[in-house]
């Protein structure tokens, strides 16, 4: 496209934001239809296109464009009115590299160098002691602003929980950046219209001064102590017992293709077992936050989706991140850059001993014996350090014919200037810094396949029902019944948080096993969520996602995320609002059938949480189940299994 | 004791009903006050005593004793009165294997031998070819009832799988076995008063007849396959990070004494992080389960303590049960029995690689480097077969100054055969077999002490509130506040299931860490339970600790423990109820506090519980996480940490 002069599109990675760019290169994946066609009717190859994303910064508009065939296209379309129903406004593009130089170019020129005199007395900036930035999202309060909180932080490793108690307002809407403004400032806790009434107060003694002081960075990870002993290593007795080939995975009875979008991150497709398809996607959709704080800097709604959660899959370090035989995967990527770059060992693959049993049995009533095999799974994983978070991403494949979804998160919190009322929002957990309160959710798209594409959605649970006991006349009791449903609309099968659900949850084919039983899958959501955001907010319908523990719909060429790459610089009228996937209200009796999970968990952070919080407890996911999919538990032919009986 | 004739104590381990027996002899442990004076204030070691259960058949009455000291006993008290606050009626005791004995020749002499015809041709039963037993619990529908279901199976191993629809309903409520009686049968879901009634409509055609047929053993745990690989297996590369010596076990900061009682199970106690208390008591107190199901011998409310959980830790199996190279740790028993036995390899410690970062950052703004570290976790197990069902019971200890204790369920299901209504209850499984429907709830005790045993009860949360945004005059936005709570009464800190409960829970000191808040460590509870039984039901008082998420009492030397050895066959009067701790609604601010954790999950048994239940997704638990309770996270001081950075 670049060279379609026609276009003028921008070579540079720093395009300004009135010139043309190509913001990001990622696989459009084919349709279902044709995907199924060809591996399961020995149809032709779908056609390899490229999604192209167009920021025209001279009309101000976005485009989005079909781009093929790969990996020599001739013919591009123009997709975005089909894929979002309307053309997002320019202003919620993602702000790009360019846009990003020249604000830091505004922020030394419009600020830095006007405060000279504050920022060198209260945080010891000089000309080569600088301070480092981060924003509060989103940017402004409805449709159409472009204004962003910026605060600031020592420079320092771990700069994010040394926050100075400093944050500006920059309005820059404009694709002309010399028409961009300094809209207020925030000095310990005290606003300002302007930089020149920051000064002048300042001077008059009318400011609540913060006087610099030097610290430690108790922010470093560097070891305290001589790393002297390494842990406990898994190694293969009998080498490796997968295998990766291009992006295809064989592992025991299981196969999959996995892959990694820049925007929603790492995903598996045709995951089979045993040679049967169970899944046809799994994918990480979306990572939201929203904080509490008095501060704007920190009073912010993440959609990670909208930087890109994949473009952030870094280099995994062995034996840390992974274990160290792990097999490690190269990824590429081209987002908001001028040519595809390669991320090295960014995927890893490896088996796990969970250092559990799969199964066991010990008898010593009437017959002796015992049976039983490890819990050894193979693990995919990304981990994707976006900003001052890092989200540990795993799909696991077990044995018996389980696929688990596990999200943990680490990295360091976002944090805030100490300043009047922070505490209501938070504790303290470093000198004058506040771990501001905030709710990590995550989204999962499950596209299982039971059999084939027509699914029904089955509920199950216990009722306690009272029976009489026929050995004991007029006598009753209070049983335990099973009790099984089938949600029949998106409606009925969008289940809320905070509301009562069925505790069994399944993707069921009309297909029966050899007991007479549906053959499906069940979900089993793991979550210590609560509520995201009301829904009287503005800002909620980019994130309706969130509403439900489990939401069903009819699978959409057109509904392929749940978030997209324009709601997080648009909250109030997002291009994708998942809750209109369900709003028709179809039938999702014998339909192909998606569902989408939310999991997440409540962050009040702790002084433990400094430097890095930790993984242990801080997770959830989605495990998918065999429930009657199968006659008997798979893992009986597993090698693993073993056996003891006293002769 | 037995060296006492008066006591007329038989030395038997088949002693019947009607005579003297010693049925337990379990350490007592010492009084808090008693180990604490000693473990901090120089005191002297308490005297070491061990509890004796005695059955006095001759007298129809129970008696517990405190005797002491070890290992050569002079003196004994009897503490039953102060334990239960009443005398458990003889009723109440567990059947023994004496009893169990004279059941069995019951069974064979007024059932096998009277129904020769009908098992023959039914079931295939021989003079040497017979039957397997199961039992309904409880043992009838009020006090002083002691009439059982007795389920039949085929003689297989793995038996429990293996239901052929017969059941007898026999009281053996009188000591003298002379006097007991067959009160009912089931054949293929049809009742019959006598043996005799059974026999003689069978003879008349009047009844639905069960043709035997002999079928492969589908419940065999013997691989299917040759094993041929293995999978990933842990080794230490720098040898064992952690010491076993007597019960004390030694991990980098940890340190802990562990035990195992015959009733309860797996406990530690004196849980200290780099020498301070954080866990008095960390122990299992009881695993239930409610069946529903509409043949009496499924229709099942087990209270395993009572029958002992601990007294089914058998031997582990290296490589599966746990890593090849843990410690595994004998242990030694006196139930039920007429002398000590040992149980080798009963206990394993091993540290285990999560295969996970405990925490990690990769940095690639404004400043390039990567700091995390492995987890690697101590953790401490037994594996309890309480007849069918096994229990994995993990005691966890992270770097990061986090206590886990963690339940799995595997083993067999129990079943029913397929009659009328039966899949009402639950799932075919197999041939003719009703995987019935069941919770699982697991109760935990929490003693934690945070900087010594005065604590309070902590609660915090998040809540939406409407705020005005300062810099947009007239603007407002919801906005996340952190609330915290104190629950100053054990009632108002008897946080029920099925209610709203504040998510964040803390046992905190009024000590405060460096930033000025409570030191205090949190419970994070994982559980997927509902219901557990009405309260309107006459049992429901013997697992009051159930309807609980979390439950805060105060310390008392006479609520030692939740549940009781006396609990199951008086489920209608228990003599431990455990609602009563906090009927007197006592105050827990500044006192010393215990919370009582339940945990667990429905099982609607399927197909893949086939030959075993599996581990995945199967489980709860409680993690123990310090919360303000240091001044950073521990594990910075971590040997194990690296870090990377560009030069
Ligand atoms: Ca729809
Ligand atoms: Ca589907
Ligand atoms: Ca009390
Ligand atoms: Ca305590
Ligand atoms: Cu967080
Ligand atoms: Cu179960």
């Amino acid at each position: 496209m670049w060279n379609q002069p026609d276009l003028k599109i921008s070579r540079s990675a720093l395009a300004t934001p009135s010139e043309n760019y190509i913001f990001l290169i990622d696989l459009l994946l084919p349709k279902k239809s044709e995907v199924l066609h060809f591996l399961d009717a020995g149809g032709g190859q779908p056609e390899r296109r490229a999604v192209v994303v167009v920021f025209y910064g001279c009309l101000e508009h976005i485009k989005e464009y079909a781009v093929g065939p790969l990996p020599n296209p001739t013919h591009h379309e123009d997709i975005t009115l089909k894929k979002y129903k309307k053309e997002p406004p320019f202003t919620d593009r993602p702000v790009t590299t360019g846009e990003y130089a020249l604000l830091f170019k505004f922020l030394n020129e419009k600020v830095f160098l006007k405060l000279r005199k504050v920022l060198k007395e209260s945080f010891g900036v000089t000309h080569n002691k600088t301070l480092n930035s981060y924003e509060s999202l989103p940017r402004g309060v409805q449709s159409g602003d472009r204004q962003t909180w910026i605060s600031f932080f020592r420079d320092f490793s771990g700069m994010y929980i040394h926050p100075v108690g400093f944050e500006v307002l920059i309005n820059h809407r404009s694709t002309n950046s010399s028409a961009w403004t300094v809209e207020r400032l925030l000095y310990n806790g005290q606003y300002f219209q302007s930089v020149e009434e920051l000064n002048k107060k300042y001077e008059a003694g009318n400011v609540n001064k913060i006087v610099y002081k030097s610290i430690p960075n108790y922010a470093s990870l560097e070891p305290r102590v001589k790393p002297t002993g390494l842990g406990p290593q898994q190694h293969y007795i009998q080498g490796q017992r997968f295998s990766v080939k291009n992006n295809q995975v064989l592992y025991l009875d299981w196969s999959f293709a996995f892959g990694l979008s820049s925007l929603t991150g790492m995903r598996v497709f045709d995951i089979r077992f045993k040679g049967e398809r169970i899944v046809y996607e799994l994918s990480v959709q979306e990572a939201m936050s929203v904080y509490g704080s008095v501060a704007p800097g920190m009073l912010t709604k993440f959609l990670d989706s909208s930087i890109g959660i994949g473009r952030f899959a870094h280099e995994l370090v062995r034996g840390i991140d992974c274990p160290y035989a792990a097999v490690y995967v190269d990824t590429f990527r081209y987002i908001d850059v001028s040519a595809a770059q390669r991320f090295r060992n960014s995927i890893c693959i490896f088996e796990h001993d969970t250092g559990r049993p799969l199964r066991r049995h010990f008898a010593d009533f009437f017959h002796n014996s015992y049976g039983g095999m490890p819990n050894s799974a193979l693990v995919i994983r990304t981990i994707t350090a976006i900003g001052n978070y890092d989200y540990l991403w795993d799909f696991i494949f077990y044995q018996s014919g389980s696929v688990e979804a596990k999200v943990h998160a680490t990295g360091y919190i976002s944090s805030s200037f100490k300043i009047h009322d922070s505490l209501k929002y938070g504790h303290q957990v470093a000198e004058n810094t506040i771990g501001n309160i905030h709710t990590h959710f995550i989204n999962f798209k499950v596209d299982l396949d039971v059999l084939g594409v027509k699914n029904v959605f089955q509920t199950k649970d216990m009722t306690f029902k009272e029976v009489p006991l026929p050995w004991l006349p007029g006598r009753k009791a209070k049983v335990p019944h099973l009790v099984e449903g089938q949600l029949k609309t998106e409606k009925e099968a969008a289940l809320r948080y905070g509301t009562k659900t069925p505790r069994y949850l399944h993707i069921a084919s009309n297909q029966t096993n050899r007991w007479g039983h549906q053959r499906s899958y069940r979900l089993q959501v793991v979550s210590f969520s609560g509520e995201h955001l009301p829904e009287t907010e503005p800002e909620e319908r980019s994130m309706s996602w969130a509403r439900y523990k489990v939401a069903i719909t009819k699978y959409k060429e057109e509904e392929l995320t749940s978030s997209s790459l324009y709601s997080q610089n648009n909250m109030w009228s997002p291009a994708v609002d998942f809750s209109q996937f369900i709003e028709d209200d179809e039938s999702i009796e014998n339909e192909d059938l998606v569902a989408w999970v939310t999991t997440g968990f409540l962050h009040i952070p702790h002084a433990e949480d400094i430097p890095n919080t930790v993984t242990v407890g801080n997770g959830g996911g989605v495990i998918l189940r065999p429930h009657n999919y199968f006659d008997e538990d798979p893992s009986v032919h597993s090698p693993d299994a073993a056996y003891i009986h006293p002769e």
